[in-house]
């Protein structure tokens, strides 16, 4: 997540993995232990040094699965760190099964992983997650150890219905009152003169894909409630994006919070999983918060965005400005008012809430502050995800059709369609059946993205700029949906 | 807009024109003289006579463009009145070639209509609009007189630009406070370590069609505003839907607000130009305001919704819910204030806001409450529309090419496949250089939709219901865009 947060809040580190663990909880300096020390994905399986070395900024390596390590439907995963904007990967990566397991409601503890697989006591669930870190790689660490269990508790409260997919939730019949709001039908000389019997309403209909959607949205705020809470005893840096996918029951639930991006590549067609939330595409929605809440924009800044800063001298003049209410532009006359900063300002990548945050939705951040000021940036970032669902058993998958999750490193340089034709063309020259290949192609993206160091900076194809992020891709193919490889 | 608002306010009126105007104020019994007399469209030129045959809501005859008369682009037209839910005809339909006046800022009298389409001294745009009212038809006579001129006012303080293409608004280099913003990049031992030379930002791109969609925008509000204004001295009744389409310089702007609908067909492609806006469409708009402004609830509603009516005795027992964060649903224990009306209550066409209202955008309304309460619906409604864009000179269009706009009552019983199917076939049997061929099909398809009055109810086709509500319909061929008939 380059450039996204103010370089006095991510600093310089004294030292990769000095003391072993200080990396987890970023540089503030805290007294507080923390949470879970920083590392790289438990599948990796690296050792201390190896984790030292992976974070070379100069040589960049590029880690995979070693060949001896499979993950669930032979998942594919590659990473890189960046090009020095911090000392450590800030992204963080997860891939489980997870069972949810019949439990009184009481007391579902997060921490408690559930270690065997099976579903004979609850619902077994996939999960591959990403985190992108800033500001420090706390939050990113404790997401990537402990979403998977709130989303487990959240499954637990739905998971009598959801086994047994026959029977819906009880239908009732409510009589509302109908008549007084059908307007004025009735009237004489119409054809539906005749007064209407008394309606009745069924009740909403609640189908079992929207409980999970439910039982996702509210983990992710768990998950950000759980990091408020423990920021009181334990030192919890930064926030971090999220982007999990959850495999149930034949579907896939892709729950995005942030600027990473899943796309599914099935038969050379693209198929967009999620969309990227960052201060252009929710532009309006925290317009429409500065507006209706002006405090929390602290008399600094405007809710109001211009194509440029407006100077002292314009006052009186007329200039292009745009409120919640447009997506056009629209001529005002220039007020004292409108010489604050506007709550969103910049284009593309370095397009900032409070000329601070790069990115609306994620866990964590619940410290952070404009620079030098008492305004929070929390209230206009949302921990909610948006959930989309593929139904897997709706098509026969071939071995190259996959679901690709990036963090913004990756695609800040290729398009989708790059991504796309990159991975067919890559799976198309493997052996189908090596449960290697998913890994051999998540590294060709990543090598894609990252480029090669010449004079002095990374460069891909075409004489591009790579990118100086931290690289994190899963390649997930599809077909094992229904049998397990 | 069948069973929009409660009969209460709806009521029933004391015979159909009684006293020639009384129509156009509704039944609220003000002292106040109307802004403009009820009318069909002017562009249809009935008599008195005519306009009171035509609110026949037994026979329902559906009026359409006579021969001898022609609208710009030879746009077909047709419409008819409800079943009986109201006295009047409470669509209303405005088609106009419109210039905007290079002119003075100061004021721009939006009554005051330009006569002569020449583009010699102004900025000549087409204009098409559909407004269906409820409670009364006032506010939907009001802007189908007056919404065009207020964009054209609008286009005023952009026509300096919009007429010279090439003169695109002044870009302007601003130095930023790039550095500051940029992290922590600059660390030892990264390539990147020599420190950025400073940035130039430029001035944010608008692109002359972000100019229209802001004029387009801000003529809703104006025209929303001058009708709460003009409700002082004059006599305007209830609210209204609005659906504009404006030719303007090669393309067509698509704006709406509220639940009519437009869709174009070509080459049997189907291409929708509008989204609704309803309680289900905008729930968590509306949710996330009654969340914020809990006053605006007047505590007898709760913004969260319930798959139906939470009972005393329920609760300390689970429900499931959902709030404006999530669109899954979820279980929740109920508590005392659960037991309130929900914000948005019913599903479908019989969703409503407070209880009241089952569309979410459009012009009016200001005075409308909650039967029997304080509770305003204005602050929960938007009149701001959702603009689209298409461009008509990148496709060669053949004679069959239309955008059709039609109120809730043609979309309520024929979907857009059925409506392109109906539309491409009758045009098919047309003689391609018959210039009421457009007319003719809208007719066709006002008849499908209203169907046949039998065994006392109005049917279509497979015996399903008609609709019983107003409906208007414009066809307007896309092959004239750059050539006129």
């Amino acid at each position: 997540m380059l450039t996204r947060v103010k370089s006095a809040v991510a600093g310089f580190m004294g030292g990769i993995m000095a003391g072993g663990s200080s990396g987890g909880g970023g540089n503030t300096g805290s007294e507080l232990p923390l949470k879970f020390p920083y590392m790289r994905p438990q599948f990796l399986g690296l050792s201390p040094d190896e984790i030292e070395c992976s974070a070379d900024h100069i040589a960049r390596p590029i880690l995979i699965l070693k060949e001896t390590r499979r993950l669930p439907w032979a998942t594919g995963y590659a990473e890189v760190i960046n090009a020095g904007k911090s000392a450590l990967n800030e992204d963080q990566a997860c891939c489980e099964v997870v069972v949810a397991r019949r439990r009184p409601m009481s007391y579902c503890p997060p921490s408690t992983p559930s270690k065997t697989p099976t579903d004979s006591e609850g619902l077994v669930f996939h999960y591959w997650a990403l985190f992108d870190g800033h500001a420090g790689s706390g939050a990113a660490v404790v997401a990537s150890r402990l979403l998977q269990h709130h989303i487990a508790c959240q499954l637990q409260a739905v998971i009598e219905i959801l086994r047994n997919l026959a029977s819906l939730p009880p239908t009732v019949l409510a009589l509302t009152r109908a008549a007084s709001l059908r307007g004025a039908s009735g009237m004489p000389g119409s054809p539906s003169s005749t007064p209407p019997p008394p309606r009745f309403f069924t009740e909403k209909k609640v189908q079992h894909e929207s409980l999970v959607i439910g039982a996702i949205e509210n983990a992710f705020k768990e998950m950000d409630a759980q990091i408020e809470k423990e920021k009181q005893v334990y030192n919890i840096t930064g926030g971090c994006t999220a982007l999990t996918v959850v495999y149930l029951l034949g579907k896939l639930y892709v729950g995005n919070a942030g600027d990473s991006r899943a796309i599914i590549i099935r038969n050379n067609e693209i198929i967009p999983m999620s969309t990227e939330f960052t201060p252009e595409s929710e532009r309006q929605r925290l317009q429409f918060l500065g507006f209706m809440q002006p405090h929390l924009l602290g008399n600094e800044f405007t809710h109001l965005e211009f194509p440029r800063r407006v100077q002292r001298k314009e006052v009186g003049k007329r200039m292009l400005y745009r409120d919640f209410t447009m997506n056009g532009w629209a001529y005002k006359t220039i007020e004292d008012e409108d010489l604050k900063f506007p709550l969103i300002y910049g284009e593309g990548k370095k397009a900032r809430v409070l000329a601070t945050i790069g990115v609306t939705r994620g866990l964590g951040d619940h410290d952070l502050k404009v620079h030098d000021s008492n305004i929070y940036i929390k209230p206009f970032l949302s921990c909610c995800p948006e959930v989309k669902v593929y139904n897997l058993t709706q098509y026969e998958h071939g071995a190259d059709d996959v679901l690709v999750m990036g963090t913004d490193g990756l695609w800040d340089v290729l398009s989708n369609q790059e991504v796309a034709e990159a991975v067919t063309t890559f799976l198309a020259n493997c052996d189908p059946d090596d449960l290697h290949r998913y890994t051999m192609a998540a590294q060709d993206l990543v090598m894609r993205a990252r480029g090669v160091l010449r004079d002095r900076g990374w460069r891909i194809t075409n004489e591009r700029l790579g990118s100086g992020d931290d690289i994190s891709v899963f390649i997930i193919p599809l077909m094992y949906g229904n049998r397990q490889p």
